[in-house]
């Protein structure tokens, strides 16, 4: 069920064989590109002179400038998404935390401009949508934990409820909202978890 | 609490008292460009020259593009998004249903099209970030209904709740997913109403 950093390089690989030092001098061509020039500077053909690669064969691996962004992205997230607390309250306001925290100090400008982008862009629509779902799925691993544990009730759709989440940050990263307050995450967190309904109907 | 179409045009109007005759010429027009020519046709320019009104008139009553989109928007919606069934749960599909539903035929591309803006557009950004407050306190009667019957408990933080609900509907947007059964739109509203926790755990 969890996805690694490296299921998502495979996932975009589809239906071509990569060549794995190839692949990672364009994936380190493109980080360094867009670490020392921003957005503005990112473009196929940059990476492509820089990583001394053929612009087709970065098409083959990456079909959009959106997919090869959304790697590098998502390389720079790292791992550190999912800590296990023991307890699903403090996972899942954890995974808040450091994703609302990631965007504020490094990845939220490249992050939103991939779903601007998104908005007039067919091929960075299908990868930010694939990515979407992945990461849903991915972070389930939070709530998965929780039903091992029996402190989260079965026969949930761990992904769709997950979207609720990451969504949630996502609205707060499209209205420049990155600072809500450890309060306010863990109030979002301790509404979903115990419920809305008032507890003698919840108990019916 | 409630906000109404009329609140969100007020809202904008701020510290520049407006004229409802001139208002009301602007808004058409602008409804009308959109109309027939689609977003690539709407410009302020545009609007100006069909309601013979001043750009800086436009300006100072709406200081950006985005803000007269988003009230054209907010017109077109209407205000059929609150039903009051008498229950929160089906308030709550109701709402779901209607918001990606009037996205899927009509108000889709305008709200994706000026979420994009805002990302690079910091007066597209206060717009959108001003609307996507105010609209979490209006959907919050939902809530505040449920509270008034009993069905919903007090304490809640409604507007921030709510966000839960409706960047749900913006990442279903964003990544043209706007078309989510009504089991699953159900599944997430009955996951949130009673909560993930485990039945015993929650009665703790």
């Amino acid at each position: 069920m969890t996805t690694t950093a490296h299921d998502i390089t495979k996932r975009t690989s589809i239906g071509a064989q990569r060549n794995p030092a190839s692949e990672e001098a364009i994936l380190t061509a493109a980080a360094e590109i867009l670490r020392e020039g921003g957005l503005s500077a990112f473009s196929i053909e940059a990476v492509a002179r820089r990583a001394k690669a053929g612009k087709p064969t970065i098409y083959r691996w990456w079909p959009s400038k959106a997919a090869l962004l959304l790697d590098i992205y998502h390389r720079q997230k790292g791992e550190t998404f999912y800590p296990d607390t023991g307890s699903t309250r403090e996972d899942l306001i954890a995974f808040l935390e450091t994703l609302l925290g990631f965007w504020k100090t490094s990845g939220g400008e490249v992050f939103r401009s991939i779903i601007a982008e998104a908005q007039s862009d067919p091929a960075a629509l299908g990868a930010l949508r694939d990515y979407a779902v992945t990461r849903c799925r991915a972070s389930g691993i939070i709530l998965e934990r929780g039903v091992t544990r029996g402190e989260i009730r079965e026969a949930l759709d761990i992904p769709l409820v997950m979207e609720l989440f990451s969504s949630f940050c996502w609205q707060r990263l499209l209205t420049g909202r990155l600072d809500p307050s450890r309060d306010q995450m863990a109030h979002v967190v301790d509404a979903v978890l115990t419920g809305f309904a008032a507890k003698d109907r919840a108990a019916q």
